[in-house]
């Protein structure tokens, strides 16, 4: 049970980075209306379908870390918009990856905050820059 | 004054075919928390900020007509999402566009329903073939 949108988005990429695929779903809503789009990949609708998207995703067996920056948030009762920046980076390389823009929607449900749509994508090279001489809002591992 | 998100979405896409500044912006929430993506661009935030990117991309002067498919919604009584394919194709060219995907989303306001969050990104080419073969949900132009 994730009690606030925060919770539900720091367990979504605590599971990203364990590629922990029972976790990951525990995050994701069980509606048929959830979509994930991957970067660069086509929308993915309804928790089946959602869950072979991460579990391919996570058979790749990269080591990510991610850094959260510049999150912007959009908070009603029911239903919560996070916006954030992903800078990832792969273990054992010090090239830093082109970051990514997510949003990521939670919905409050009788079980919780849980996530029912993430959209991701490249952001422009120059982000990257920018970003890496500001501060970190949030990181996590 | 838009009286469902629906409402809004049509006024969004007729302003992006008419190149209306004024009406876009008209559609656009004026909370500083709004946020635009477009297609490989960097995140753009707050209505002035937005309207610019706006003002630019209009005055790049491609007459476009969009087609778009796949609607999917999540509504809560205060916010809305709706994640669609666009299928954009330039006007005098044959040649079809790359499918976008955007999630767009909308806030109920004291002056309607308004956009708060558009996020485009570039779908893989497979959808194009895809989506070239199955029916239109809704075409708009």
């Amino acid at each position: 049970m994730f009690a606030t949108p925060q919770d539900a988005e720091a367990a979504f990429y605590d599971a990203f980075v364990k590629r922990d695929l029972d976790a990951m779903m525990e995050v994701w809503s069980d509606d048929d209306d959830s979509y994930c789009v991957h970067p660069g990949g086509a929308r993915v609708s309804g928790v089946e379908r959602i869950r072979e998207s991460w579990r391919r995703l996570f058979a790749g067996g990269q080591d990510l870390r991610f850094s959260l920056r510049d999150q912007q948030l959009i908070h009603t009762m029911m239903l919560a918009v996070h916006s954030v920046y992903e800078h990832i980076s792969v273990a054992g390389q010090s090239r830093a990856q082109q970051p990514m823009i997510a949003t990521n929607i939670y919905q409050r449900t009788e079980r919780g905050w849980r996530m029912v749509a993430h959209h991701a994508a490249a952001a422009p090279a120059s982000v990257r820059q920018e970003a890496d001489t500001g501060p970190a809002t949030k990181t996590l591992h």
